[in-house]
């Protein structure tokens, strides 16, 4: 151009991505041409077929379910999806592979939040730092003695603590959790090197030797519904069960059976099956502690999470390797 | 005795203690011929009066405020308290001491707990875990978008904490927020050479080097209302408070306005200056979690703490040294 100046290049939204509802949004949109279906009248496929044929880069969160083939179709320009999330089980990589669009996501930048989330529901379950906060707010403090009004809480300090799946959000839940002298074993695909903690092939051996399970792995064939009834049987009636990764890891109606009978002690649940709907019954239960999918949503890692989603953008538009991308079996 | 079995000892209580509104209670009256003034229609002083003179042992906890001469005056023959809390603020040691009488405390055994409460406090307060299991169990969750429905949350690792108090329970919140990867420092009465962490002389200078502060200090003379406006104000508009120690370390009045006018950003607080009354303030906050004296509070510490509670007794009675005795200055 005459000014030396390029027009800005254009990216897909598809979701749309949570970063696009917040204060980034438009700082986003000064550095590139954003294409957001919502905003559009034409329904999603009509829209990218109208407006999308050459845009080569998107961007998306766990938000947009799901990317595989009949999307990618409709995007043959397409040679760059940034998601804004760790989890990718709602990319169809295979085929991202078979027609060489890169990808890349956010990386560990939410492992810390993440694990401080499993650790936060964890002593909240334990110490029932929510029901105290109700019983404090209501007034019954001076009404009713402390110890007529629910029972006391359980220790957290030298619990057997299991962690599904040793990646960067484990490893962090591990550390944090080895600081209360818990004692930490793990089940992962491969035995990690890395590390000293025992090490189970088998999450229900896992359950059976432990007090707590904190479940970090990621969604895909092998782990979906990793946590059914055998595990919760061997997990047993003082066991209490986090979940931080994907709703589906856990076979969801197994659990709230679980709980609602007595059958494990509690859960702390930032996951859910089919959310944003959560299973009404979990709603009634004192012993459990629910959370939106919100375990990553921190000021701090927005703004991380939103310099990272740039920098790769920026990467791929002028032809640098990526910063953060998915590396593609 | 013909049988050779001596009748069991006398053990006056006091308050009551909590562990005697527990299953311990039956316990604790199989080994000791326990006085339970409660239980009597006569006023406290007429009772001690009555039957107390001979008694050489009590027992009792925060509950019973205040074991000072006017009490002590009444049982002559007293020569051991065993309070089964590890704050001693409400036993006037000095009378004790000129009395001869011994006292024993919890020691450190509930260190590990309150700081398990102090961690899941702060967690709470940051990471808005009691919000968002409100606005899940609500039902709100498939309707309105979390983003709209409360602000992002603040990320725990890297904040700067400041640890005021740094002894058994202090130096286990340290620990545990160090796998969090926060900065810790701390303000004590003297230097601790057996840490690295950088130490400040005052409060106040510790709040203006920190995000957050956790109170975790004996209360007494030098420690009222040591937590005071000037303090507020260098914690300063993003600062977090957490108090685990005793109300009155805090001016709980100015406490309540800095909340209330956003001058500082939230509190998780399980002690009061008047408990069990909160100020209602409080009570309508979103950025305070309120928990009822509750720290301690577990299963597993309170069998500790009857087992503690038993050992000391049993050593005064047979002449041996105590188990926890406090040393007298």
């Amino acid at each position: 151009m005459a000014d030396g100046v390029a027009p800005p290049s254009e990216v897909l939204a598809l979701g749309p991505p949570i970063i696009l509802r917040t204060k980034y949004e438009k700082q986003l949109s000064e550095k590139f041409r954003v294409l957001k279906p919502w905003e559009s009248p034409l329904p999603l496929q009509q829209f990218l077929r109208t407006h999308a044929r050459n845009t080569r880069a998107l961007i998306c969160s766990g938000a947009f379910k799901y990317l595989g083939a009949e999307t990618l179709d409709l995007l043959p320009s397409l040679r760059l999806v940034v998601t804004s999330s760790a989890g990718l089980d709602h990319i169809d990589l295979q085929e991202c592979r078979r027609r060489d669009i890169a990808v890349a996501y956010a990386g560990t930048i939410f492992s810390a939040d993440v694990a401080d989330m499993a650790v936060g529901l964890l002593i909240d379950v334990l110490r029932k730092i929510g029901a105290a906060d109700r019983f404090v707010k209501s007034g019954l403090w001076p009404v009713q003695p402390v110890d007529e009004s629910y029972p006391l809480a359980t220790k957290l300090s030298h619990k057997r603590v299991g962690i599904v799946g040793l990646g960067s959000i484990g490893q962090e839940v591990a550390k944090r959790l080895e600081a209360f002298d818990c004692k930490i074993s793990y089940q992962s695909r491969t035995k990690k090197c890395s590390v000293s903690y025992p090490f189970y092939d088998g999450v229900r051996e896992l359950a059976a030797n432990c007090d707590i399970l904190v479940v970090c792995c990621a969604l895909n064939d092998q782990t979906y519904h990793l946590i059914n009834k055998e595990v919760l049987e061997a997990l047993g009636k003082q066991g209490v069960i986090i979940n931080i990764a994907r709703g589906p890891v856990i076979d969801e109606k197994e659990l709230v059976q679980f709980l609602q009978e007595g059958r494990i002690a509690g859960a702390g649940l930032d996951v859910f099956e089919d959310e944003p709907n959560v299973p009404s019954e979990l709603c009634g239960l004192d012993n459990v502690v629910l959370s939106p999918h919100y375990a990553a949503l921190t000021e701090e890692s927005f703004r991380e999470m939103y310099e990272l989603i740039v920098s790769n953008l920026e990467a791929f538009f002028s032809d640098q390797p990526l910063i953060s991308p998915v590396v593609l079996k």
